[in-house]
């Protein structure tokens, strides 16, 4: 049969469409039976496959026979239901579905003119979403606020660490005019996090080039909270010092053990010194949705300039999905606008309408609220929270089983469902354990450092992950080595 | 039938992923018989969908339903035959069946580690990409520099940026060790740039901090190409007033109307300053695949820090896709890199491995490679090739029966798939024909400001695009008001 190049043939995408599917329905279906972490040896992946690219079509089957013979034996299985590092990075039909369709209609929403559906649909599903989380209304679109999605709480990060750096110093960096030599010397800012916050806003402070050595880094209690009142001496030390605090980056989930900052006290102190407060909520923010969970994670937040947290790690929409709040998206807007001429509308220079590019580092976007609408509409609030709730419960059994072996500790409590655990004998003995547990490829850790020492981290949230898997985990990590 | 609220049956997968993949055929086989600009006006997408999150799950085909009676209606049609505006985000089978592959996979490529596939076919089809247009060795993986995709080319030239205003001033803002108060100061660094140069550069320079007021930009000749001389002119004037110069922006295919920055003689310029040199090639990039047309293209690359441009623009892969090669890693590697214990890996520490993670400015990174590779082996070279030549060709045929009508002339010579013109009585009836053409719904084609006219662009490159609707364009256009 001749190959057809045809670079869309609607019958030919059909055809080839269902075989992919197929494979994935399959993979989806088998996966528990693969050790979760690759095997592969650096370069063996590239290998096994040509040097050069080809020049004539190769048919959808040869790309499908390599996916098998080459792609996942060198994959790590994050959707494996035996998956327990990191975060998890759970995604769902409904999600895989969304992307297809974002993919399939291939359009632009880096204005709201060039798709208007695009803009529209991601302003009402985040206003949704706010809803959902028992967020204030600072952050509806509805006022001087609103939400939008970037990939990740990264680019989340840095876009809130430009906003805030343009409103501390009076947007010098964002203007064409020439600006004074008195203008407001960048490296006079100071941003404050805890030692326990994630690498995301050290990394922001240096691409916006305030430097990575202008972030404080506050102690936090042993549960990885920050503590409110070093935080409060390191700010007017620095006042004292003739620099000014600008930002402070509370977290409600660290990564390593799931701590919560106590927000609302942070609020008091950067309220002080009007410091921008960006609340990272990437992994627990989706326990918001649960209103007897949802306390301490949305506590403070009617007082933080912008909060954040992913759907692409327990909310079940694919990676990359990170929702972002702003109160106020005046300092957001000029920091990032450009309004290059052949971009002007009519519709933009109304003003009544959202051009999303001015939110964010890129200019092109393309439709990720789908995948969002798609997964709250198709799997429905009530299933997200049933879902969590059993993470929750999980996470609790499992730390039961832990105390009760005389080998183990809790290194802190358990955090909604991330459980932080070592063995009483010290590092050596938790390493190896670790490195055991992860070589025989039924489950899979990652590990973290708390309070100087090594912890291992069963973070529960994956879409096929059953009690079942969490028993297993714990089978693998309490057998005699 | 109960609503199974399964996160992921396979079944239900498949039964549903069917009925999407028959929707994006039919939409793919209807999309020529809609008007390709939305005419929806602001705020009716969301006026016909619900205020508040579903609690309780609902069908696909509920979903499928809003999408054809609210989502579509709000779309301007990328992919329909008749959408000549901006410049073609061109898609194809292949490159969404990757897209659908990612999704389905959902794992994650932050370090090597985490899924070393996702790494290792990254760095395979960027060095197959590097071959295929000719560029040169440095931008080999197998030398000091290589190849990341970047979400757009915005976020490329970020990175480049930020690189380049490290390796100036000795890397002050990527340690965390603090810095002297005698570190360089940002304020003394200086960007070159023309006046036809996107508008990201601007933007990155003040989310880098150093400030938009610190891009120059550089006159051109009548095809927007960047006077070398009077680049020289305007970075020795600075270092005599004490600023450093750092980075040089060239272009290749200017967003206007494709001009090609002479980069040779900009390389000679940058080199005396030791500025970093970055190539944007965004759209013009595809074209370097065919030999007879690559020549201005990638001249001068040989001497350039980084290069750049978007298969997901012209060479039929969805967005997102940029493609960034850069010379020398280290200085991007330096200035983005984060060590948190919770990534450390045997296989990081061993240098063996690249980590994508430190290549840009998010951590999380989705499987993008497969949509890469699978267009590259599905469609092939030659295919891709064949299509670039038949659109240059068709542009030069249009640019033809423009200058055989009085009323029109070209503004800029034709530029490989681009077509710049306007009529010759003026900007008011120019605009009033882009109206008039846009408002019909046949075609779509954008404006920009040229040598300070109004122009109509022509950019021809869509997947469904045939010569027909290069001529239906031209009949709407010369078609009396």
């Amino acid at each position: 049969m001749p190959h057809e190049p045809a670079a869309f043939d609607p019958e030919r995408f059909r055809r080839e469409a269902r075989a992919v599917v197929d494979w994935i329905a399959d993979y989806w279906s088998s996966v528990a039976a693969r050790p979760v972490q690759s095997q592969a040896d650096p370069g063996w992946v590239r290998s096994q496959l040509p040097t050069h690219a080809p020049e004539s079509p190769e048919p959808l089957e040869a790309v499908l026979a390599d996916l098998d013979r080459v792609i996942l034996p060198g994959l790590t299985h994050w959707q494996h239901p035996g998956f327990f590092g990191y975060f998890p990075a759970s995604t769902s039909g409904p999600s895989i579905l969304g992307e297809l369709l974002s993919a399939g209609l291939g359009v632009q929403g880096m204005l709201w003119a060039t798709s208007p559906a695009c803009t529209e649909l991601e302003t009402l599903v985040l206003d949704w979403l706010r809803e959902l989380l028992g967020l204030p209304d600072r952050f509806a679109s509805s006022g001087a606020g609103g939400g939008v999605i970037q990939d990740s709480a990264s680019s989340g990060v840095l876009c809130a660490l430009v906003a805030a750096r343009e409103r501390a110093t009076g947007f010098p960096h964002a203007t064409q005019r020439p600006q004074p030599d008195t203008r407001p010397d960048p490296r006079a800012l100071v941003a404050y996090a805890s030692t326990a916050t994630h690498s995301s806003v050290e990394k922001g402070l240096g691409i916006a080039g305030i430097g990575r050595d202008r972030l404080r880094r506050i102690p936090t209690d042993a549960a990885e909270a920050m503590d409110p009142t070093a935080l409060a001496t390191a700010m007017e030390a620095d006042v004292r010092a003739g620099l000014v605090p600008f930002f402070v980056a509370a977290t409600v989930g660290t990564t390593a053990c799931g701590g919560v900052d106590p927000v609302p006290q942070l609020a008091d102190v950067a309220g002080r010194h009007r410091a921008w407060l960006h609340v990272d909520a990437a992994w627990a923010g989706a326990a918001a949705l649960c209103p007897e969970l949802r306390g301490p994670l949305v506590a403070g937040a009617d007082r933080a300039d912008s909060w954040g947290f992913n759907p692409h790690k327990w909310m079940l929409v694919n990676f990359d999905c990170h929702a972002l709040w702003v109160a106020d998206r005046g300092p957001l807007v000029q920091a990032l606008s450009t309004q290059p001429h052949y971009l002007r509308n009519a519709a933009s220079e109304s003003g009544a309408v959202i051009d999303y590019r001015d939110w964010q580092v890129p200019l092109g976007r393309r439709f990720r609220a789908l995948k969002l609408w798609m997964t709250l509409r198709m799997i429905g609030a009530e299933e997200l929270r049933r879902r969590i709730r059993e993470h929750v419960r999980w996470a609790g059994e499992f730390a039961g089983w832990l105390a009760a072996d005389p080998r183990f500790e809790l290194v802190t409590p358990p955090s909604l469902s991330l459980v932080c655990f070592a063995l009483r004998a010290g590092d050596g003995p938790t390493a190896a354990l670790l490195d055991r547990v992860n070589a025989r490829g039924r489950v899979f850790l990652s590990p973290a450092r708390v309070a100087g020492r090594l912890a291992l981290r069963l973070a529960i949230g994956g879409t096929l992950t059953g009690r079942d898997d969490v028993a297993a985990a714990w089978g693998e990590l309490s057998e005699p080595a």
